[in-house]
């Protein structure tokens, strides 16, 4: 019904951009993990609004309160986890103007055809950016289950207004590099490879602002030390699942697995990984344009996308809209603080939606 | 459990390349249509091998038994429809070779990592594209339930092997120009709207077949006449039903929406649809870059993706892969009966997808 | 997997005995009903331990915050609905002994061969009757949606220590008398149609106190004013999802529905109800038996179940069990302060089941 | 949606009484297991209409054929597993009357009222009594899974016509004496006990059917060798698995398990169920009035549940009902060959539902 999916890990999102509070319920969660609340601190406040140029300059703790799922030493206890994010920096502002004319890019008038004016406006409600929150809450508990398994993720900006970073060299079937890549991304500020990247894209993202407006980007994704036979066939394969949950996240219009779209121009021969085997004896892809999975099911080899994320839509440039109370058109310049490019701040997110999918996986598969 | 999928419109697709049958199970849809079973018929020769040129040699009749769910008068009755394909054209060959030498770029080798030697290997088993004919026949079925209430859908290749046709104009807002492209597509027996593509399209699997290869394509499609507020909130909007139907059909590497990972690369004032009033006074995006939805929800515009299809992995030319019995490299050429290219055999494979999700979100929505 | 449920309607249960809170989310509530908090309270205060006679002495307020889900003017507003109950009351006691003798009748036990010791054992942790108090806030939400919709719910204690109430007259088609008895009811503090049936009830279960032991009780609940045709074919129908629902209320170990058990020894004749033409000339069942559904379908008339409470598992008195860590029997005397009678406090909570379930029914059936 | 179930273990069952097929796809067997399908023959058989004095004279082969989830060597192969039975028997007559005159005690009118006109009413169409047949070869074969790790399920007629069987002995803890009474019934082909109450049943079957009516019953069903730990807590504990099945079986009305309704009238002293120690030193419950489970988690002793089974409501004798063209009150007696007690051909359909919810905890646990 929307707000919650998985199947083995089920997770419940709520709340909305300025309810009193916003959180998540996560089923099915292996008992017995001692969670680390400063690890899960530390991943939320890269999804948090900082100040930082690139980002509005609101200040959000996103302090996650867990208040059931854990048993009195710190582990989970089989129980639901159930996690609160209160929403303290709300504004109180007056709305009517976004119930009468709303945003293009936004799902304003949508939410309206849905719900007929009982939807809440305030800040985008249920659809604001800010419920992806209580979805880092949840994946940064399954990032550390995965942790303890032996599964490491990391997400870079792989493009921002056109500018490229190094790209993870994740369908090449070289493990040393892509973990020394993974190992820079752990301690880098802004999520980009190379500084060099990170330079332009901040001047890129300062640049639209400058002129009102916004601008986008692509996250590459990548999980490595998955076991091979995970996934279920068809519908619920690694691909699909992850697919469900980053199609849910707000902003995100394409998605693509190793190769992606690129596979679409290979011959075969050349898209297809050959088999090997390596210095364990161990059966291997070669390389890896199937991002780690075929038919849904895992290799092995490091499961990784790209999904594209678009420019902010709260731009301040006016734009033309409709005055629905008025039947008339009209335009409109969203004021208020926004990011003027979303996308650093949804790479923690990609994470969250690899690390939930993935899990999920690994629960259903009973292996776990 | 990975075999079936949807919420208020409930498919389970089963089947193996070479079982004895191969079928579905829906449930959930609106008693009271009269399935028109010669249309189904047409939509499922649509994917059908057929033996052109740019085919398989191999044909099937995929003659779709319905054998419940409907009422003496042919109608749906309410209980679950229940499809039937008998596998007439199977090989009873050889698959232990398959068994001990996995395919590079098929699920041979995650099947085992999954089923530790039960699976059933023979043309693929239940990842074969083959299961791609239940799904049809699910979709054929839902295509005729929303054209029922005025909903079209139409597909088309959008590229193969770097080739392009005339892409839709489904993002413009210019209704008529699209409704003439659709009109186009129901009458051309290749599925693109230049002939002159088609020609270079079949020039180029040609090709690839002499030299023992295989070329990828990408699919656009489109549905027109849905209503604005369909789908859910956040992991059950349009895209993520979509999404989540699309990763599971074989091959299917890459998904966008609307601009899709253009967006990336525009601004904000660029990407966002504005609104406008049309002749009658509704209110209207005056483009269609967000394909049809923001949020997940639907805004009346046309509802478009488009998918890219990796190359056949199944190809006559040499390739490198592991004796799981002896525990040795090996080598390995795909005997038998394959599409060089499976992108022309996947759009209306496409079309059932897009079916299925919009149908399934317009049932939850309970306005139907 | 096991604290939510539902397919239209989700709602999702969270929380320990002794966590932080306890809560839950509901998914799937039509949008735009207020939300009446002081009838929610008033609810919730029938379920809540109030330190009457023939209740625990333990005190909760058991005050639902509804952290997400309304508009600024307290009507839903399409998102999930999340409830918080803060634990106020809790005991911060030593639990070793509980990890270590498992109490008859409860699920410590079956809790440690679940979650391997990492369980919350404090007052049955997830197993607790507690856990009611969300299922009711839920439920609440649930019955005024229905009241909104002319749909009427009330139950009562059928018996309690073997002494019997007067039953509720919803097998025999006498719509007039029933009313009559639901608003008797819904004025009595505690909940039985006869006060003299109180008064012996009352003094069973004080006798029982007395004892160091504790009684059981049979709940029955009816609804008013639902439409025919709701639920779905066979595992959806009215009585599966009533059924899912009340079997996980901790102590129900029985449930039947209509003449239930007492149908098995009736003759065909007797058992059919017969159709007749009311006033207005609507066809209608002649007496009820069926308890308001056939084939799981609702016929218009009554729904009617009756469901079994076990006695308390916890007892003053000593009984038998094992000491985990030494590996030798042991006996036990459960401490504190508990119902000597779990049944008068759980009957708002067959209320809660049948709301919910039969929401949801009229959710799938896509007709509210 | 109605006509499937289960969350690891899904099960969709389709079909009309008198459609070309009915059948069900399962979805989530484990792999590897060699399928018995003499085995299954034999199980289909016990609920097959037979043609003894006490059944309908019309006879069904119910012949199952598995067309896809089996590897050539007969295992089953990870894909789901469908099973079609072809309806050779049917009856091509006349049933404009039943939707005329709809049938007491049958779902004629709320089909009608759920599909407007569009139902089959053929015999029931989807809700017929029938069906239990494709829900028994999915039973069926849950059972072999079951009996491949040590779990043994048997069911018998607890009562007919007020008449009782010997009870099972599953509440006592006696394990030898539940073994034999097991292996008694393996060998009975009427599903009693005791050799006297077949004799006396049987006659109460008769004398209701010459006298042109019906009689109920009640079935007791356990399943033994069940290890600790299974079942998910709340709402998908086992009673609830098996709660949801069981009333989606025709003509079932009530449920207990373990002590169920006269646990309302036991003292908690007397309803706990004490733990001791075995012979080998393992911590078990000294009796079973629990019914295998506390909180919806097996304890590992024997799961027991009583259901009740409504008279047949086809009867020969006249019954008042209503036309629906004419809008008269009519009088109707329904012809054909029914079963003057349907509950003996209920009993597989016991062990099936209880195979079925058994297998799906399990499954649903990761530990099998």
């Amino acid at each position: 019904m929307g707000s919650s999916f998985g199947t083995a890990l089920r997770v419940s999102v709520f709340g909305q951009s300025h309810s009193a509070a916003i959180g998540c319920v996560v089923e099915g969660l292996p008992s017995g993990l001692a969670v680390d609340q400063d690890a899960l601190a530390r991943f939320m406040a890269r999804r948090a609004p900082g100040g930082a140029s690139w980002s509005t300059p609101r200040k959000e703790a996103d302090a996650v309160r867990i208040v059931s799922g854990l048993n009195p030493v710190g582990q989970t206890c089989g129980a639901p986890l159930a996690c609160l994010i209160e929403n303290t920096n709300t504004r109180s502002g007056d709305y009517d103007e976004l119930r009468r004319i709303p945003r293009p890019g936004h799902a304003d008038l949508t939410a309206q055809a849905k719900w007929h004016g009982a939807q809440d406006v305030a800040g985008g409600g249920h659809f604001s950016g800010r419920l992806t929150a209580p979805l880092c809450a949840a994946g940064g508990i399954a990032l550390q289950v995965l942790a303890s398994h032996g599964v490491r993720v990391a997400a870079h900006l792989d493009e921002v207004a056109g500018i490229e970073d190094l790209h993870l060299c994740a369908r090449k079937g070289n493990a040393d590099q892509l973990t020394a890549q993974m190992d820079i991304l752990a301690d880098r500020p802004f999520p980009t490879i190379c500084p060099d990247a990170e330079e332009r894209m901040v001047a890129a993202i300062e640049e639209a602002r400058a002129e009102g407006d916004s601008v986008g980007g692509v996250i590459e994704c990548v999980a490595t030390g998955l076991p091979a036979g995970l996934g279920e066939p068809l519908f619920d394969g690694i691909e699909s699942a992850i697919a469900r949950i980053a199609f849910g996240v707000p902003a995100v219009k394409g998605l693509e697995f190793g190769a992606g779209f690129a596979a679409a121009r290979l011959r075969g021969s050349q898209n297809n990984d050959p088999y090997g085997l390596d210095e364990a004896g161990n059966v291997v892809p070669l390389k890896n344009d199937a991002g780690g999975n075929l038919g849904g099911i895992s290799t092995g080899a490091p499961v990784v996308f790209r999904m594209a994320v678009k420019p902010t839509p709260s731009i301040a440039r006016e734009q033309r809209s409709v005055d629905l109370v008025a039947g008339t058109e009209a335009t409109l310049a969203v004021r208020g603080r926004h990011d003027p490019c979303i996308a650093p701040r949804a790479v923690p997110v990609a994470e969250a939606v690899m690390a939930l999918a993935l899990l999920d996986c690994w629960l259903m598969s009973g292996t776990l």
